[in-house]
């Protein structure tokens, strides 16, 4: 008998995720060279990491040879200074991925299950199947979240249940009001994993105080992550906020130096640079004009987006996907998602949109 | 019932890690300036990260809020031609840490076990209780690994045994020839995680050749860190190299993005940065003299170690202990490691050293 063939039979049915195609990979395959190629595939901020942050990354670096803080104290000051919540609330994560896993690794395990969305974030069930528990998939509604089908697919035995706002793949919103209701039906025991991924390219119309209710709901996790507007994916830095209980479970299972030393400068830097989010924003909303328009002007469907991405029904997506490789545009397939006929583009810089538009005319003749 | 009462026993059952104090913690309670402490705490490389990181970490900061490679192709390839390793053998991780962490996750579960020495590093019961497996600790012969019991101790349930060669936290050593036999005995379907996070470390006499025995022995993991001799702590970088299957299982629980990009340059400029091992080693070398020289001059025994730390026999510990950081020289009390009376240092700087050697003595008086 191997060693592989012993492993729990959840671990051996486990598919791995699969991520966007790095530039430096299709470069390769391609024989293009990789600074002309434009990747909107991972929802990325296109703007590159703010001059704060990566000035507070140069600083760090000094210190880089010695452990990172394990447990995050400027970082979490900074967070508890900036969303007013106690820092013994919060969990570092190593980009917010970690975090949902240390729920599943907390609160889920063999004999236990947790619900979430069809269409929703793929690392959801990813992290359910790693630990042996059972997904609860419920179906959409319009792409998005059944926040009363999900209420009712609790069981028993089921104790985490995930909700992405907006979501990503599909962008889909849900208004705080929805949310807080939902919050009201599920029972005391079951933790509501907010994943607030994208909630920094909300509309202000939109937005919410999800921070605020979990002063009357002990079983909320908001999770969220410097990825994406705050311009930092590849350092790899999130956080849930949650009740001190909670955090303090997560904080157990949590790998004692998951945050590096940069990615925890980095963040705090970025946290406060509010005048590079604001421009995140602008970017984002000018460049889902750009892109929305064109897809309008190319006949083509897609699902009004809340995040700094936009999915649309591309047809024979494989072969425009294809199409958009070989003219050097890298957007995301999400047919692993159930949804074969869609692409998903993150909005990038306007002549980044500008290729991928052209790119994407050219690919539909 | 709340959230936090539903998690499972064995989850609710771990002691967090106790890290080392950081120097910013100490400086706070102290109110001594950081720059005044001198921290020999987790056997980090004192010369810092080497020139050569460094300068790929800022040239890979451009790309940093693009998420990382999840496939780390460069590094991949890098550590493949340094040591002859196909690369679907690599593993990549978060710190070695998180390497024995998807040892636990994918080899391990309820009804399961795992075999380690008594005095071995801290995370391998960490990550079995983790997972809700059960620990098997095995005494230890002169603060080392007792390969003959640790292979007598092995039952049907067993799916993992950790080996840490050189030991931490007392820096015993096996040979090759030993660790070899061992692996003869093993059944085939147990994983021998084989922790090398000081190899670069070891005298050139005493070196062993690990690597070729995962032609024989399928069931062999190996586990090697940036952190310590290559000065990357910080950043967070580690690898694991084994039989493809096993690295497959291991990828399948892996973040998918769990190495940060700037780490994943740092490293792979480490990899070719032969002048700075090599002067690590003679700082070491140095600096080991320098303190058990000391040690012995006071008259205190200590346990002959291979690594980059040496661990003394301080008696009343807790006050020694306190007495150095009155001095603003943190060193690492092990009495959750059943060493109540023993302090491990860190090997410095000379300059490091001196400062710790004159606040023992002065704690001493």
């Amino acid at each position: 008998m191997s060693v592989a063939s012993q492993a729990p039979d959840y671990i051996r049915a486990i598919s791995p995720y699969q991520p966007g195609k790095p530039t430096s990979e299709l470069a390769r395959e391609m024989g293009i060279p990789e600074a002309g190629i434009v990747k909107l595939a991972s929802n990325e901020n296109p703007l590159g990491m703010g001059a704060r942050a990566r000035e507070a990354v140069v600083a760090a670096l000094s210190g880089s040879a010695r452990y990172p803080d394990g447990n995050g104290f400027a970082l979490k000051s900074a967070l508890s200074r900036r969303f007013h919540v106690d820092p013994e609330r919060i969990v570092l994560g190593n980009g917010s991925n970690d975090v949902l896993e240390l729920v599943a690794r907390a609160f889920l395990g063999p004999g236990r299950s947790a619900v979430f969305s069809r269409y929703a974030f793929a690392v959801y069930p990813l992290a359910v199947n790693a630990v042996g528990a059972r997904g609860i998939e419920v179906a959409a509604k319009a792409y998005g979240h059944d926040l009363k089908a999900m209420a009712a697919a609790i069981v028993p035995d089921t104790r985490v249940v995930f909700i992405a706002n907006p979501n990503n793949p599909t962008g889909t919103f849900l208004s705080g009001e929805d949310i807080e209701a939902f919050l009201a039906q599920v029972p005391a025991d079951v933790l509501v994993v907010l994943d607030e991924a994208y909630t920094e390219y909300l509309d202000p119309a939109r937005r919410y105080d999800s921070l605020a209710w979990l002063a009357h709901y002990p079983n909320l996790l908001v999770s969220r992550t410097f990825s994406k507007a705050y311009g930092l994916a590849g350092l790899r830095v999130g956080y849930g906020i949650a009740h001190p209980d909670v955090a303090d479970l997560m904080n157990r299972v949590r790998q004692p130096f998951n945050v590096s030393s940069v990615a925890l400068a980095a963040a705090e830097a970025a946290l406060g640079d509010e005048e590079f989010l604001a421009q995140t924003a602008r970017i984002n909303e000018r460049g889902m004009m750009q892109i929305t328009d064109a897809l309008r002007r190319l006949g083509l469907e897609w699902i009004p987006s809340a995040g700094n991405f936009v999915t649309f029904k591309a047809g024979d997506s494989a072969r425009i996907n294809a199409a958009l490789l070989r003219q050097g545009v890298i957007v995301r397939p999400i047919g692993s998602y159930g949804m074969p006929e869609w692409l998903r583009v993150s909005i990038g810089l306007p002549e980044e949109n500008a290729r991928f538009i052209a790119a994407l005319e050219q690919a539909l003749d």
